[in-house]
């Protein structure tokens, strides 16, 4: 089983390396990394991380996972990606995103009336992209799957792991990664979070959020006048 | 502020990737992956992450951080590594690591009398290397900071950023990243989980298992004959 990574520059590591650490474990499964170009792309923060396969190059994979990050913005306007993603989309028996990378399979047209979940700034966005926002950790409707932000690809990762192996398999590979979480403040999502803390980090994004947004909106509208259009000269 | 990462071949990437993620959003902070050559290593099940510099080139870092991973057992007896990690532990204000990365900072001797935590299953082994072995997700020991199996890393990271940088800043992180974990399981630690599941990754690691424990128990005779040595030759 051959389960494929999306990178890009200024993706978020983490929302990659989750997933990747539980769903590489299960026994029989090869990930591969694929992206624009073969060699290393420079995650946000500086670390690099290495594509192994070019779009084109790249098989039918069996899962496909595209994370969020930064760069997600300038994924969503990339021509390329978009049609590697729809390409995969019509074999691969699971399509899912971490974090902003569901506004990613978004803006290729993969989660037109699919319910679908995002990092929690950006879930509302889902709408524009013909999604159904549902704020929730793991969200999975018909072979779609998305997560929360960042931290939240690792449960993705073990949902799908269930799904694609067994409940003991699954439970076996969070037993080797020790992952009892045990985080040291109760303050991971908004409802947890003290409001001023919430009300901070919102004011102090407001605008990359507004320019995500009007991106959101602008590709979501394309995304509306093409089905119209295919729609009207349906026979 | 610079913050230290050790690569090595067959490294677990989540290890490094968890706190990574955490440390570098801490405002002013600049992370750094060090290793015997720069350029791609290819971690655990075939991600390449690049080091920036080498062992030689890194500067005093503020924080150094060692995960763990198969290749572990390699790193126990790098020696060039091993001066690297007590050469920065003359300056650094701490010295971590994730998981059996804890017995590579005590293969290098950093570790004799202090209080450290390692992967579940080779805690326990940190005693050979003269460290007093805690089952906790984080331990803490002066300027020593040692974490539990691969996903505990995370924990770490903002045990760490609440330490570095205040805790509304430690909090601010934890909610961009949605850290709200939600294991789909209740098996993350030999304590929560099915007796059942414990005994079949014991018994399918005992290989493994017994050529580590040789390797730290050959290691930790040959620290504890060095410490002889020189108090043998005090003045």
């Amino acid at each position: 089983m051959q389960i494929g990574f999306v990178l890009y520059p200024d993706v978020t590591a983490l929302d990659a390396v989750g997933p990747y650490e539980v769903l590489s474990r299960i026994p029989g499964v090869h990930a591969v990394f694929v992206g624009q170009a073969r060699g290393p792309v420079t995650a946000q923060h500086g670390l690099t991380l290495g594509v192994q396969l070019t779009f084109g190059e790249a098989p039918a994979l069996d899962v496909l996972c595209v994370p969020g990050g930064p760069g997600q913005t300038q994924c969503m306007e990339n021509q390329e990606l978009l049609a590697f993603l729809r390409r995969q989309a019509e074999t691969a028996r699971w399509m899912t995103a971490v974090c902003t990378g569901s506004l990613i399979l978004g803006a290729a047209g993969l989660l037109q009336g699919y319910r679908a979940t995002s990092h929690w700034r950006y879930v509302e966005c889902l709408a524009e992209l013909g999604a159904i926002p549902v704020s929730k950790r793991i969200v999975a409707d018909q072979n779609r799957v998305t997560a929360a932000g960042v931290s939240a690809g690792i449960d993705l990762g073990l949902f799908l792991a269930g799904l694609l192996a067994g409940e003991r398999v699954a439970q076996t590979i969070q037993l080797q990664m020790e992952y009892d979480p045990q985080p040291p403040f109760r303050c991971g999502s908004p409802e947890l979070a003290d409001p001023d803390l919430v009300e901070s980090l919102i004011t102090g994004s407001q605008r990359l959020f507004g320019e995500r947004c009007e991106q959101v909106r602008r590709i979501g509208a394309a995304l509306r006048a093409e089905s119209a259009g295919s729609l009207g000269t349906a026979p």
